[in-house]
């Protein structure tokens, strides 16, 4: 079975003055866990070695490639079984879990397993979907959206990231994430190898001044928007995230649910806006005042 | 201090049936520990809660915003002291660890750090560079090169990935992975919002047929080359990285310590060699034999 990869959800799309609803592809992000088992049947073992957030489908080979890239594993006949349990989800009855079962009798090295792994973000526990798993979370409260950024700032902030690498770097070409103020301005900017590096050394700089909670500032990442960096954007108290490309479903399942704003694909003439699109002015509603939240509803909805 | 994000190393360039050596610019990537300390300052217990691999620079910042992001501070006050440890490395003398001390009283759930933790690949251990927890892996040992892929297949390669997520799916969007014998025809491609589960799925699909080492296959992957992709390759006994992006630091320093070839921006006008030039012919080489080995690194040279 060749499983869904991609789901399908009205989004906000903001052209220079206009916004209209349309139809739009998200690319479907949830976590799978994979857990290897050794011993014999009737005693078998079962231990979690890596949860990651992956989108569905092929997930039985997916756990047999991750464990051969760990070295845990050397060749298919060292595996007794592969296969996929836990409560069914979505359309395509998605599992969240793989199980791998070892032979009796290959050595199964699960220290190296502990000693090699690092680790770059939170997600769901086991069994539960990632939107349990954050039920448990407690992220600080977003404050009830007081102001709305202009349509053309928020078109010029991926402009205005790659100004601000320039002053850092002559070179360009990493993952860029920076800190902005609801008017545009650049507070902290951070290149990493890994988006979500950046985004931590942004929000980590800004922690450094003294500042605990960044509800008045807007997070611009350079490529796409994962859950992982809608978390973190949440954990520091962000209300804002804005992305040059694309967010995955579960990223816009999570900004939806804490009441953030998540924009992405934006570009210098438009962008899409995913949820919290109250934070966001367009066209004439710039002369509004901030009591018209009803009416850019109304407009958003024809 | 602004730590560096670049270093320069001699690529090969080939550009249709040339190629000459050129410096080029790769993005740094190298493995940070952060470690929490928690408990009275002569009685202090330390613990790595990650490893990542970053761009080095801005280091306790990393730290920080990644402990904020994952819950366990919620303000500066809570934290006592951030520092730089181990060992100095390259000319800028980056350290590989930082140390995060919680104020005495502040509660810290740890268990809740290795709960919510989920894992994407493996690297080296705390306080060595990633090199040296190579030494410690197994790869299996790739053979010595007995063939050569034509400069205009690779050139072809990224279209053709193109076109067989095409076939899997109208939408595109994805990271892709595929899995090429040597004269380009794809074997595996799959798709994931994150290009480790491609590249596992890929290689666990492979696998899964009963395939247990790919020493004549070319890994292909849509975005940038990391160490993760690059150690993925070597432990499933693939030569040769095709990437169309650009490769890290650290992915050309393994493809150069297991003598695998790494490939990076690869157009239909030409690519980058980074690593391992004996498996590439280019241009008159075409009609050489497998014995002209020394004659490529004679003309890489000119």
């Amino acid at each position: 079975m060749s499983a869904k990869r991609f789901l399908t959800r009205s989004v906000e799309k903001v052209s220079g003055d206009t916004r209209l609803t349309c139809p739009d592809h998200l690319a479907i992000e949830e976590p799978l866990e994979i857990q290897v088992g050794h011993g014999p049947e009737e005693a078998r073992q079962w231990k979690t070695v890596a949860i990651t957030m992956r989108t569905p489908g092929h997930d039985r080979e997916l756990a047999i490639g991750f464990l051969l890239g760990e070295g845990l594993i050397r060749s298919l006949d060292q595996v007794k079984a592969v296969f996929s349990r836990g409560p069914r989800h979505g359309d395509e009855g998605w599992q969240h879990s793989v199980r791998v079962a070892i032979r009796p009798g290959v050595p199964l090295d699960l220290d190296r397993l502990q000693r090699n792994f690092y680790t770059t973000s939170s997600c769901g526990v086991c069994g539960k979907t990632s939107m349990e798993a954050l039920e448990l979370g407690s992220f600080p409260p977003l404050p009830a959206a007081e102001w709305r950024v202009d349509a053309r700032t928020i078109c010029a902030l991926p402009a205005r990231l790659r100004e601000a690498q320039a002053i850092f770097d002559q070179t360009g070409g990493l993952h860029a994430a920076g800190l902005f103020t609801l008017d545009g301005k650049a507070i902290q900017v951070r290149e990493d190898v890994g988006r979500h590096n950046a985004v931590d050394k942004v929000i980590g700089a800004e922690f450094l001044t003294g500042r605990s909670v960044l509800a008045n500032n807007v997070l611009v990442v350079s490529g796409r928007a994962s859950f992982e960096l809608m978390q973190k954007a949440l954990a520091a108290g962000i209300p804002m995230l804005v992305a040059v490309g694309a967010p995955s479903s579960l990223a816009v399942e999570v900004a939806d649910k804490f009441s953030a704003t998540l924009i992405g694909f934006t570009k210098p003439s438009g962008f899409n806006i995913y949820s919290g699109v109250q934070r966001v002015r367009v066209g004439e509603d710039k002369v509004g005042a901030t009591d018209d939240t009803k009416k850019v509803f109304q407009v958003s909805l024809s």
